[in-house]
């Protein structure tokens, strides 16, 4: 996965603090090594990047699991939010980096609130995270949450050696009408920095802002002057011809979120029609509220299985495609240079263990990652040229305390639930 | 799950010999125990059932992978199959007993040839299996492959200790002419044994069989008398409204395998108009070389993902379904006891791990083993009795020389296809 889809056996990674100096055949390399690693049966891979996430919703993961939508949403999740605290989304939010480091994951754009403590967790981790508040318009008259969403956007862009990326995080159209929409279009293009929105995920969010503003979601948004700046799609499950001309015009792309999109019933991204149209589309997971799981190997498999259900034969979706989408795709929806394992790229890779029964034989290691691996074979990851796993380890944090924590929270959670 | 589908924390199985004697509260079991394993954070459930598989295709995994249909049949696992040989089958069952037994399999129906060493593998890697050689009546005008499957079935009845039970296994109505079934059908009939055959799997199969008998496969499998033995449905995609009556009137059901179904973009089993039927339906991972893996947890996933964007709402279908499908369906399509965790049932069940990230925080147990849990969270296997995985190793046989020597296979396979 260099910058031409080749495959070396052996292969050789080499790098420099926080860069990749060389990638390809180990005798390619002569220079000095100052430790060297060698995993025999080790796949090295560019490391997945989930372009869309609510990592501390992890703490409600499987909370009132095929229940009805709405009740869901206003009767499970909104409640339990509105209890949660800071702590709970520091603790929320490294519960949800365990989960991520151990599959592969090296970073991964988020929408949440606290996310000071986010922030933090994430720093102390060493993933990479691009950071929005998310913002409910609806709830924001005087607009003080988008100026909190602004400083905080200030303070921790670029913070954790780079790692740490602000965006802003409206909503929804239907969560935000269109003068909020507008007032965050502008501010993110005063502050800089891209933006983290949900759009057209689901038939009844379709038909409301049709109803409402004889407009689709993506078109709202480009009227508000969303698309001035660099501009995370999540979802996009009914984007349609007509939204086209819009997205063709922006900078950024779409993240989908096949999982989430099943699991809740809203359908399957339009991916020919926007390859076609070469809108970058990169792959995430959702809160694990609703998907379950942060795995994108998991995410890579509903990817490739939908789109070959919504094709109707197997050649219409490529295991590659999904790859690219976990890695390059994101990292162009976010303008990241990762995703990739080249010189001068960022020291962000995993190496897979190709020695188990489910990845053998290997006719073809782009299928076997795709279809027969799952986060659990990562052993080693590697993010900004540190190993954040190793082995099978967490390096950074103390896992075991993290998932204790959690398992208390979540019972507290539990409990408070059943008093109301 | 035990037979009224309660959960018991902390929980307790006792068995004796190979059947299960207890099992609830630890408190509710004062008798004696010969030996005593603890799980902390350990989830018990029944071993899980793969309705549909051809064990040895695991030596073609990913094999020209996303290729159109015929092609991949016709120009790669054709001209694959006829170079294996009889050793080539007993490795690819071993190598795929080591992924099932890994993932929490603890007995699978299979259809392929050299059966016998498919049964020796079993038979040495202690689990259950529901074996028949394949039949394809187009290259059987004389009868003689069936009856060499007739003499397997009778011979390999109830051996290894009952863990073999053996079937006739029909390929599917168009590869076996009706006349062709019908002898199959009395042939079961005199052998007193039951029926696999894929039926109503792809689009092209429904055109070419209405067009040549005006059929649905179903109606011909009916004509020919199969379904006066118990017979295992594999697919199903396309049974429709007017296939029901047959199916009502059979012992057996319906084995959906999801994955398969999407990979080759299929469809989507019509599982709520079965169930409303009430046909029993399981679930099987079809061979890895159209799957790719044989993990009946991504198998679960894929069923409830799928079943909730044919229903369009998240309440279409529930975890506990997919599960069902995995344990108790399977075996009810089987006419096993199994798939539950009940005094008097078969000692086969499994322990998943639940003191990981992401099976973390535990809202609801099923909703985290079906939507979360991935096969190498199983810590423990047992089958019939016996401890087939402990902690993670497997017991009965070396699967690192079986990895070793698939892996061998595999290349020799490669080799000999780049010659032709
Ligand atoms: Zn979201
Ligand atoms: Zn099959």
């Amino acid at each position: 996965m260099d910058d031409e889809n080749r495959v070396f056996r052996p292969g050789a990674v080499v790098y420099e603090g926080s860069q990749i100096s060389y990638a390809g055949s180990p005798d390619g390399y002569q220079g000095p090594l100052e430790q060297e690693i060698v995993v025999p049966d080790g796949i090295l891979l560019p490391g997945l990047l989930n372009g869309h996430n609510h990592a501390a919703m992890s703490l409600m993961r499987g909370m009132a699991d095929d229940s009805p939508f709405f009740e869901w949403l206003t009767q499970h999740v909104w409640p339990v939010e509105n209890r949660l605290t800071a702590e709970d989304i520091r603790v929320g939010s490294l519960l949800a980096a365990a989960e991520m480091i151990r599959s592969g994951t090296v970073g991964f754009a988020d929408m949440y609130f606290e996310v000071e403590a986010t922030a933090e967790a994430i720093a102390t981790a060493g993933m990479r995270a691009w950071i929005s508040r998310g913002l409910v318009g609806l709830e924001d008259p005087e607009g003080e949450k988008l100026n909190q969403a602004v400083a905080f956007a200030r303070d921790w862009q670029g913070k954790a050696e780079g790692r740490i990326v602000t965006m802003l995080g409206p909503h929804a159209p239907y969560t935000c009408p269109p003068e909020y929409l507008e007032r965050v279009a502008e501010a993110a293009k005063l502050a800089g920095v891209g933006i983290h929105i949900h759009l057209s995920e689901s038939a009844d969010e379709m038909k409301q802002l049709q109803e409402r503003y004889q407009r689709t979601p993506v078109q709202l948004a480009s009227e508000a002057g969303i698309f001035a700046s660099r501009t995370l799609i999540a979802h996009g499950v009914f984007i349609g011809e007509e939204d086209l001309p819009y997205l063709q015009g922006m900078t950024g792309g779409v993240i989908t979120c096949p999982v989430s999109n099943a699991k809740l019933g809203n359908g399957i991204l339009p991916y020919a029609m926007l390859k076609e149209a070469h809108i970058p589309v990169g792959l995430g997971t959702d809160g694990a509220t609703s998907t379950n799981s942060l795995d994108m190997f998991l995410e890579m498999k509903a990817m490739a299985w939908l789109q070959k259900i919504a094709e109707g034969r197997p050649e219409g979706f490529h295991a590659a495609e999904a790859l690219w989408a976990a890695t390059r795709g994101t990292a162009e929806v976010l303008g990241h240079p990762g995703g990739r394992i080249a010189e001068g790229a960022p020291a962000d890779f995993i190496v897979v263990d190709g020695n188990q029964a489910h990845m053998t034989p290997e006719w073809d290691v782009v299928a076997n990652l795709v279809y027969s691996a799952v986060g659990s074979d990562v052993r080693y990851v590697v993010i900004n040229g540190r190993i954040v796993l190793q082995e099978g380890i967490i390096t950074t944090f103390d896992e075991a305390e993290v998932i204790r924590e959690a398992k208390a929270r979540g019972e507290r959670l539990m409990r408070e639930g059943a008093k109301h």
